[in-house]
């Protein structure tokens, strides 16, 4: 490509709204435009990023046996009702009239659509099972769009949606999509990691996370450096390392004016924050019970996905008001605590292996320490309620965990019998028998590897893309090509020799030397050939490697060579 | 492919609703599935025959320099504001508030958004010409969405956008795509011309369609035998073939009671329908004139585009009705005629040809016969308002035209500084003076040339589609499948050796073999191999040309050798 027929639409600076690294990048290599909150066209260098991601995705799609079609983005209303998701999917579901009344949506997902579509053509075993596929735009009308390409409203994604006669048949496919993303984010050159998720309001029984790893990202990940285990935190079981020892101190209760929180009973009373608990009240889920008391050791983390997931919790975890919580306790907030708890009692795990603790003595500005479960607090329940943290022991017994962040563009579910049973799906059996199909859906976020993938890979200077994700291969910046007639010479043929043009970033614009290395550093052209009228006069061309950032001289045959051979060895 | 793994969907009978063949074809050979009125799934079928046309379309827009890019379905209405569209567009463009009441619209085409970016980016003479494209989804809210694929209300087009310094410029861009859509269209093997058209509301100076040549297409098109010349007939010049004889006869008055057509004037008074002149009244586009007669050769049909474009005449054009008629000539609109016409007579050049002419004698049930221009009727402007017909003059004066019938699946336009004006958008030119850009757009209904090519090609078994857009190049259909251990073996070895087996229609089901034969004929699958115990006992197998019907027996050699190089020499 030469680079004075191609729009660049590099800038300088970043619009202040961008915060997080892809964004600004995205924006100042000319790959995305905003044209409304959530809304983003892609300019021609993030088109040419994009068309590789989908193109892997297709390839490993069909390799994996999944058949492509396409659905549209506009969707009947009445098939959202009929799955019971019109009202509860929320105001991300986008409604609008057609010019008849006709209610209708913008799909921001497509299992109706799918087995909709299924249900009216198969009705027999033998045409099971079926994957189907499509890379296909989505709107979801998010509250508040954000990160640039990471949450936009209009997105592409990669969904599939697979039909079983039974569970064998469905781990089968679950597996044949979590190998084939495994090739997907190993294609692209990423680093990411296949954890187990929360399987959300999705129903069914298994989901897996594809995170590809970035400082940025919106999801922590819990795994073993010993082992395979990773786990979204979300759902990461967060296991005790200690027992509990025996009661050494009895309780004293404790004047704390002022203190109302952890912090600052830590601050004030020289405690150990590991020896004190904390009570969250939140709204239950039964009427015999309107709030329920949450206790974790000081300084841990409610983990909501945990506490939605109890059976006197309210889901989704609503904390529940100032005014309530005096009303019920008799105490201010920043003075609860779990000896004569009047709501019922919720204790994690970990905090559970605490004795002689201090906890607020519900009772305001007072704290009791010394206090000790079973001894001083004897009616409560158990639960794993809090975040993992760094260090805890691995579910799999094979070490502790680290955290990591994440940004998910990938999950994998399997879905069971949710929407057939909605839809009244039926296929008759091997013996004549109506049974519902069991289903899988299957997504990648296509739009969002783009920016996940330069989340993970730039620098100082712009992206630093893997070979199968970057805009252009190859680089070749001639140094000052409107004014020496030997460089420009000699980098029209070099171009002219090349194979896969397309793939070559030839900067023939004649701009300034920094201006030329800039942008091509910017856009993150991983190999550079720079060609200089000194280097020429020596028979040499300067060659950079934009990742690691060496440089070094090769002969002109050895860089032409050089060249040739990444550009015959690219697959697109 | 093996077909046991695909979802195949094809169907004994389209529903009834199907009226053209594309549309039926689509529906029987797994094409497509309708979800609501122009609202259509495609299925692995079909997808795989859109994917061929998506690649040649985006090979070629590469090819010929236009940069890809991708804009979204979701627009804010402000940019349809400030093009005053957002009003005039009319009940296509869907409107819809998002969930916080701001307005947008679902693109139905993008001149809007691509002005809008590019005035954004562009400010100097140095960044033009610049021509991006994006093959992307589109929503248009039809009234009435008909004929399948041909006319749905979401589909994918590839749109283009040319910006331009001068009118050189953009001339040489509208050249450059008219080469491209040229070699597009030959690429697809789609029998097709490239005619000149009417503008419509896209303003600006010049356009062409291409359109798929098939007898259900919507458009009419004349074309010269012997030059190069074609056009949609709502824009083909409708030229006299004779010069006006001297008038032999007088007027005379007739009693024609009960005639009230052309036809039953023909038919009641045996005279010669080309020695007839209707009149057809319309609402005027003046207040001086509120309705303007139209005077027509008998045979003749009005051209409304042309009658669009004429200053006298109200656009759209707007027929009168009875009562405004009869209060005005005090005569039934069957009787109305061009002596004494109490309105302003707008005359067709050919009818102005005719002497000693049959026409209404605006007086109920009285018609004239033996009238001649200007001797009797002398009032009159002269226009071209018909349709051209077949044996017309060619306007490029080499022969005479032909009609026939086509699909427009492109079309290419000058549009002008219309967009750029209404953006208020300017670049500095080469003086540093501002000017508005010119722009050119270019768009190729990519869905709808997949049921083009289908209506162009097709027999009574089903598709005949070229090479180059058949879902599958080679098939191979072994007979028993199930049942004779040697075909399996000898077909699955043959299978085996095969490069680029996704091109493969291996229809290893195990069906009956009409099923099997109906089945491929249906999907058009152009070179076809049948394996059966019989031959292979000879050592042959069976070739079948899809499009030609013709059969052969192949060595099995032969047989493998022409199914390896006809998938070797495919470009997809």
């Amino acid at each position: 490509m030469r680079i004075s027929k191609y729009y660049l639409a590099t800038l300088k600076e970043a619009p202040s709204e961008a915060v997080i690294d892809s964004h600004k990048l995205m924006i100042r290599a000319g790959m995305v435009r905003k044209l409304a909150s959530g809304v983003y066209t892609w300019l021609p260098t993030g088109k040419r990023v994009l068309n590789k991601v989908e193109n892997i995705v297709r390839r490993e799609m069909n390799a994996a046996g999944s058949l492509e079609t396409l659905a549209t983005m506009v969707i009947p209303a009445e098939l959202w009702i009929e799955s019971q998701r019109y009202d509860s999917y929320g105001n991300n579901l986008l409604k609008f009239k057609d010019r008849k009344e006709a209610d209708f949506v913008l799909g921001p997902t497509h299992e109706e659509v799918f087995t909709h579509l299924v249900r009216q053509e198969v009705s027999s075993y033998r045409q099971l099972p079926l994957n189907l596929y499509q890379i296909q735009t989505k709107f979801r009308d998010e509250t508040r769009p954000r990160f640039g390409i990471l949450r936009t409203r209009e997105f592409i994604m990669k969904d599939a949606y697979s039909f079983h006669l039974n569970h064998e048949s469905l781990v089968e496919t679950y597996k044949d999509m979590e190998t084939a993303y495994h090739k997907v984010f190993t294609a692209c050159g990423l680093q990411f990691r296949a954890v187990e998720a929360d399987n959300g309001d999705m129903g069914g029984s298994g989901s897996k996370e594809f995170q590809v790893l970035a400082p940025a990202g919106e999801d922590v990940i819990a795994y073993c450096e010993n082992s395979d285990y990773a786990a979204n935190i979300e759902k990461a079981p967060a296991i005790p390392s200690t027992v509990r020892q025996a009661p050494t101190k009895e309780v004293e209760k404790v004047h704390t004016p002022g203190v109302a929180s952890i912090e600052s009973l830590v601050d004030f009373t020289k405690t150990d924050i590991t020896k004190t608990i904390k009570l969250l009240v939140v709204k239950g889920a039964t009427e015999e019970a309107p709030l329920v008391a949450l206790a974790l050791r000081g300084d841990h983390e409610l983990n909501e996905v945990k506490a939605n997931h109890h059976p006197l919790v309210a889901s989704p975890v609503t904390m529940a008001d100032f005014a309530e919580i005096e009303r019920v306790f008799n105490a201010k907030p920043g003075s609860l605590g779990v000896v004569n708890c009047p709501i019922p009692l919720v204790v994690d795990d970990t905090a559970l292996t605490v004795s002689d603790f201090a906890t607020g003595a519900n009772e305001t500005d007072y704290h009791l320490f010394g206090v000790n479960w079973d001894r001083d607090v004897t009616n409560y329940q158990s639960a794993d309620l809090r975040n993992a943290v760094e260090g805890d022991p691995s579910p799999d017994g094979k070490g502790t965990l680290s955290l990591t962040r994440g940004c998910e563009c990938g999950h994998i579910f399997m879905l069971g019998d949710k929407y057939s049973k909605a839809y009244n799906f039926t296929v008759t059996d091997e013996n004549g028998q109506n049974l519902h199909p069991l289903m899988g859906c299957y997504g990648i976020g296509v739009t969002r590897v783009v920016a996940a993938a330069i989340e993970q890979n730039h620098d100082d200077f712009g992206c630093t893309l893997p070979d199968a994700l970057a805009p252009f291969l190859v680089g070749l910046v001639p140094v000052n090509y409107n004014k020496s007639e030997v460089v420009r010479q000699f980098a029209d043929q070099f171009y002219q020799e090349l194979p896969l043009k397309d793939e070559v970033y030839f900067d023939d614009r004649g701009e300034r030397l920094g201006v030329a290395l800039a942008d091509i550093d910017l856009l993150g052209v991983p190999y550079q050939f720079i060609v200089g009228e000194k280097n020429l006069a020596n028979n040499q061309v300067e060659f950079k490697n934009r990742r690691t950032g060496e440089k070094e001289l090769l002969s002109i045959e050895e860089a032409k060579a050089k060249a040739k051979e990444l550009l015959l060895n690219y697959v697109k």
